[in-house]
């Protein structure tokens, strides 16, 4: 089934990723770039950014678009950095910055008070005038595990190092790629997504 | 009535505070320092931290024993930096990088989600031994409001610089001292604990 849909994102290995993940499940599908204005992401939930950046791609470009948001959840701090997990270290931000301030913050925190999960949320928002309808769907993923008390691992990125998936003793870095993208919270939150896609390119067939 | 009872902390400023707002409300009562050892603040709340510390002194010195912890809880962020208050910029934490750390987070987040609120909790242990019998009781205030833009003001310290109380166009380090020690979470914690602290001193009397 043919279906083309932006990816509200400016980094270019995304759209590679997505293209990759989606392709395998729906091979007639061509995700595209987008190149327009960023909003701000001033929601509260992985799902209110997710819908933010979906929504701006697809009224700017009139197309199926597509927008994710992701991160870590630690159960002692209420379920943060959640939303904020790219910018935890604030000016200092990077991914060995935010990792090493999660680790500060946790130092006295023993197991099994240490339950981390990984969040993705993927957004698809359907402009109108489209044959299918205006539509919006939320597909969530969440990774259950716990927070290690160092880094391991060289695979991965972000909070890879220190998170350690429930039922394995290695962290998400000390996975093969090829383990952790068929288990983990984004293999997840694409298994939610599918279907929905499918519907949308079925309707939009229909509607041609 | 007179009561001695051992503040647990080495900061001899807060047993002077503690002297001065628990000797208004209970004029015999004479606030001991402790220097003893310190115990690791594993738990996963105000109240464990506070009974962890309370205990550590009850045990370690046979009297009756009260903690605090204290900290400042931001709605969007599930709570946190709550217990973590005083550490939340890791090795780097002061109350400035604290303050700066907290503002860089939220950078995005506007009005009405900046909700924020600031809990003490005080733990009384009552040891073994004793007449009135061992017993343990946690008092708990917490002032509700919301975390400012910047910082403002020069009173105060830890987060009073961009907490504003509700009901108040102000942060709590632009309030006067003295208002601030009326309505604060502080004083509502030391509130809710006379009535307990005046019941304990009783069964002592009685028991003596």
């Amino acid at each position: 089934m043919a279906l083309e849909v932006v990816l509200a994102t400016h980094n270019a290995h995304k759209v590679a990723e997505f293209q990759r993940i989606l392709g395998e499940r729906m091979p007639g599908i061509t995700v595209l770039p987008y190149d327009g204005p960023s909003p701000v992401e001033d929601g509260t939930s992985f799902a209110e950014n997710a819908l933010i950046k979906a929504r701006a791609a697809a009224a700017h470009t009139g197309r199926i678009s597509l927008a994710d948001d992701s991160g870590i959840c630690v159960d002692v701090l209420g379920g943060a950095p959640g939303i904020f997990s790219a910018r935890w270290a604030g000016s200092l931000a990077s991914d060995e910055a935010n990792v090493r301030l999660l680790l500060d913050q946790l130092a006295d925190v023993k197991r099994p008070d240490r339950g981390a999960s990984f969040h993705c949320t993927i957004a698809l928002v359907v402009p109108e005038g489209l044959p299918s309808g205006a539509e919006e769907f939320v597909a969530e993923g969440r990774w259950p595990g716990a927070l290690a008390y160092e880094p391991r691992g060289s695979h991965g990125f972000g909070y890879d190092p220190v998170f350690e998936p429930e039922g394995r003793e290695v962290t998400a870095a000390e996975l093969l790629p090829e383990v952790k993208n068929a288990e983990s919270h984004r293999a997840r939150a694409f298994a939610a997504l599918m279907p929905e896609l499918e519907r949308v390119a079925s309707a939009l067939s229909a509607g041609e």
